[in-house]
């Protein structure tokens, strides 16, 4: 019997797990292992995490995917994204903070990526374009444009592993007036140096992640005054002056915003962090995934198999508090799957599994620390059929609890405090200067800097 | 037999030239026209006349198509590009002046659209995701995505007509240092509104229309200084202070960029008016045009049938002296082949014909007054083969002979030039203020302003 062929669709983490997932399994000796071809997008590996000046189109003409700006820090202690088959202590050899730039974590994922492999597996500026799915053959068509040579190339595949991300295509909410609005408006999709606001007043829109960073970013880097305004419920921590809180926008006129409190504030700018919208162009409605941003979403079998087609896989489509680690258990979940080493059961048993998880998603009481309880008891799930090596999953979600606690406490100094890795114990060491004070965000210069070591006492 | 099945991409000036093609057929008393649909990716007419706040991705998480801006005036005048068979006298019932701003030109053109032609016609809100072509059937499948029912439809279609337009996907160069520059870096496609930039010191790269028109805006509504950077020559006008023209960026540090005559400034923004590729994305490599932006693009007999595969259509490919009434008479000349009226030569013939018009095109000197007589001569044969209006289309050359000349004496000035229609002879009113002075580009703001009638003596 011939070999089964994969085709991985995206190279950023996601998609990188999958085919670290496979060479592991070479490297322990298995034996017919499928053949492997990644499209990606973009010129170069990493997803998200490699950064781009870029807004709207690349170069090529396709929606830019990289939604990263610059000076920013990982908003999560490393620890609890830390590869139980890759610790930080083997890629940079000494203690590092628990907090790093952009940069710094991206050098920690590409760390593991063997350059064989790369040459091997991935077509860079290739974007998908389109799949097809043959009941007959059992069969998927996939057609991606080769930027590199002006061509297209199709080729068939026994399964297709949709590793594409769902932070890039913004939502965009219309505000009446906006269309009238005498300066920027932007979602933080494009939002790329927060320098282009420094003494500016700038509106922020959403009151999640996006929003809290890039409101705390543009106060670093010097805007005049930052308004977030919140939908549902602010995100209600303690501000320095210059951020502050307001309920919804009604509406705009000229360069005034007009909230659901009555009040009104003129701006320079506007940033949407209002959230993104899964989008899969390139996949027809019996292949394509139609859900929301949440922490288990539906038709996934295990977060990951795709019920109405078992052969189509889909990675890192949940919300997250875990990152890394949990892409990688999906990803060796899902090798098993098709190596046939784990046996998928039948639809009607893996409907009777999902609602299971559902039925918990639905009880959840929307606290931080039932969610991440409920995330860890998923990868908890996973861990326990693969060889993926052991992690304390627990632990980490305790991490998660008092990452929030800290950030309530200091959201401006949360990236200062230090926590033990939960895989080698090794000590995160301290920044020599507060958060605040450290502005370059480069590589060379945060590796650099003089870190402190914590005495523990 | 059953009717022909036409598949109109996209609702611009173009797409809506073919269906008042056909529409004015049916008016004519011709029996058995074809069903046609035609789709929109955008959810109103007008094409880049719709004018959009959007950037990057629109609220479906499409590319947002429209490339114009806040205060965008005709660049040229309305009487080189009057419709023959409707008339900007019949549209206004009064004489206005030679340049109108975006919205008076897109009145204009929605004018002669029949509402009900649109409902029965048009599908809002659909972008054409894939288009296939099958030798057997000699149909093509279209599939759209349908945004308003979140379900994509695929149908089969004779002939495709591809209206897309082509200045929708920036041709987005990189230059070293960008990657850090400290502000903000847009393409002329993602430019909105001038006041963003007022009392900023601004670069802009490229020196053809968009960086002309664009330079002229910022300078209008307060840039504190322009800089045009060109490749190949300076645009060359007599600039007022405050723009200036400089060769070619080689690289930026920090804020600063450094051009090739080893002089350097620091800016707060960079934009790219660098022009646009052509992209469609939604079509398979044999029914794709590979082209650049020219007066005569390869592939195409008459300038609109593909060579590859003639019952595919492409309107409004050509860069453009003429705009609206070119559009017209492609789309009227693309009807009658269509309809069998005007019969196809076999594709040898077709080859000819193209290699003649091709040879021409090769031995233009580059000259403005050779190349718009070369599209006059273009447009003068597809007149001669259709009922469309007969109209003096070498008067019109001649106008936008007079046009260059009237920029070159005053680039600020030259919008408060009149010229005679070619058609009613009515002689346009004059602007009551300078151009510069006329902030306000709204419908009912322009139409309020007291014309000036010109008295001939
Ligand atoms: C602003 C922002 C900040 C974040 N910060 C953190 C953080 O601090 N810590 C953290 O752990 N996580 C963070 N995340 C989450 C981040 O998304 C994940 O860490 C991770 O990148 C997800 O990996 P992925 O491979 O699933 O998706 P992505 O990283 O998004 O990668 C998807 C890949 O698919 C490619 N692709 C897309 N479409 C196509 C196509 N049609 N054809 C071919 N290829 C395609 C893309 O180019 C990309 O390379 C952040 C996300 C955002 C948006
Ligand atoms: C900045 C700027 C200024 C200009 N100013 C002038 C001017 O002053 N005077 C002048 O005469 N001309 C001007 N033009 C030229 C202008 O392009 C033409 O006037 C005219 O709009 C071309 O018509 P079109 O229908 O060929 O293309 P467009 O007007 O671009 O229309 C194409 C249509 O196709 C739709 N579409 C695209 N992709 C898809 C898809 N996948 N599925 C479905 N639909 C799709 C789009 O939404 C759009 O509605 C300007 C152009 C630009 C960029
Ligand atoms: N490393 C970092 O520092 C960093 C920085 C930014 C983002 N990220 C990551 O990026 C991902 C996305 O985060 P996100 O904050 O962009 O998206 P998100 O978590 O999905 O949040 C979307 C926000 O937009 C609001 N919203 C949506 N539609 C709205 C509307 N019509 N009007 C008003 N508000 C509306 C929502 O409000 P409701 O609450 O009312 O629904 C919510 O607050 C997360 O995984 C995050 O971890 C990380
Ligand atoms: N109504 C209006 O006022 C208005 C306003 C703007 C645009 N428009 C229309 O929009 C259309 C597009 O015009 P456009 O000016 O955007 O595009 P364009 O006419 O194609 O011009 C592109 C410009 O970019 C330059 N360029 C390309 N690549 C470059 C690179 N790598 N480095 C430096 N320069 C580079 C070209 O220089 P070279 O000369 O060296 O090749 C050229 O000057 C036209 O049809 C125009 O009429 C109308």
């Amino acid at each position: 019997m011939l070999n089964k062929k994969i085709a991985i669709l995206g190279a950023g983490p996601s998609g990188l797990a999958q085919i670290r997932a496979f060479e592991a399994a070479r490297l322990a000796g298995k034996k017919n292992l499928p053949e492997i071809i990644c499209y990606e997008k973009q010129a170069d590996l990493g997803g998200m995490w490699n950064y781009t000046w870029r807004t709207g189109l690349d170069k090529n003409g396709e929606p830019v995917h990289g939604s990263m700006y610059r000076y920013l820090w990982s908003n999560g202690p490393k620890e609890c994204l830390e590869f139980a088959d890759y610790t930080f202590d083997e890629h940079f050899g000494r203690a590092i903070p628990s907090y790093p730039p952009r940069a710094v974590l991206k050098d920690y994922i590409m760390g593991r990526i063997d350059e064989e492999a790369v040459s091997k597996y991935i077509r860079f500026e290739c974007p998908v374009r389109w799949v097809e799915y043959d009941k007959e053959s059992e069969l998927f068509t996939v057609t991606v444009m080769n930027h590199k040579t002006g061509q297209q190339e199709t080729d068939t595949f026994d399964y297709v592993v949709v590793a594409t991300g769902h932070f890039s295509t913004p939502n965009m909410p219309y505000f009446k007036g906006l269309e009238n609005f005498p300066g920027r408006v932007l979602h933080a999709h494009d939002f790329r140096d927060a320098l282009e606001f420094k003494d500016k007043d700038v509106l922020m829109i959403g009151s999640s992640y996006s929003a809290e960073d890039i409101a705390s970013q543009c106060y670093k880097y010097g805007a005049k005054s930052i308004t977030i305004s919140y939908r549902s419920q602010p995100i209600g921590y303690e501000w320095p002056e210059g951020i502050e809180e307001r309920p919804l926008v009604t509406h705009f006129e000229g360069n005034t915003a007009h909230f659901s409190d009555g009040t009104s504030k003129a701006y320079d700018g506007v940033m949407m962090c209002t959230g993104y919208l899964f989008h899969f162009p390139f996949l027809p409605d019996d292949l394509r995934l139609q859900t929301h941003n949440c922490l288990y979403p539906e038709h996934l079998y295990k977060g990951i198999v795709f019920q109405q087609n078992p052969k189509l896989i889909y990675l890192g489509m949940h919300d997250q508090y875990f990152t890394f680690n949990k892409l990688d258990l999906q990803a060796w979940y899902a090798r098993d799957i098709m190596l046939g080493d784990i046996e998928l059961p039948n639809a009607e048993e893996r409907l009777a599994d999902m609602k299971v998880w559902q039925d918990r998603h639905q009880a959840l009481d929307g606290s931080d620390d039932q969610n991440i309880e409920f995330q860890g008891d998923y990868m908890l799930d996973l861990l326990a059929a693969t060889d993926y090596p052991e992690f304390p999953i627990k632990k980490q979600g305790e991490l998660f609890k008092q990452w929030l606690r800290d950030k309530d406490e200091d959201i401006m100094g949360f990236r200062e405090r230090t926590y033990a890795s939960t895989i080698t114990n090794t000590m995160a060491t301290e920044l020599p200067k507060p958060w605040l004070e450290i502005k370059d965000d480069s590589l060379e210069s945060f590796m650099s800097l003089d870190f402190v070591e914590v005495t523990v006492d």
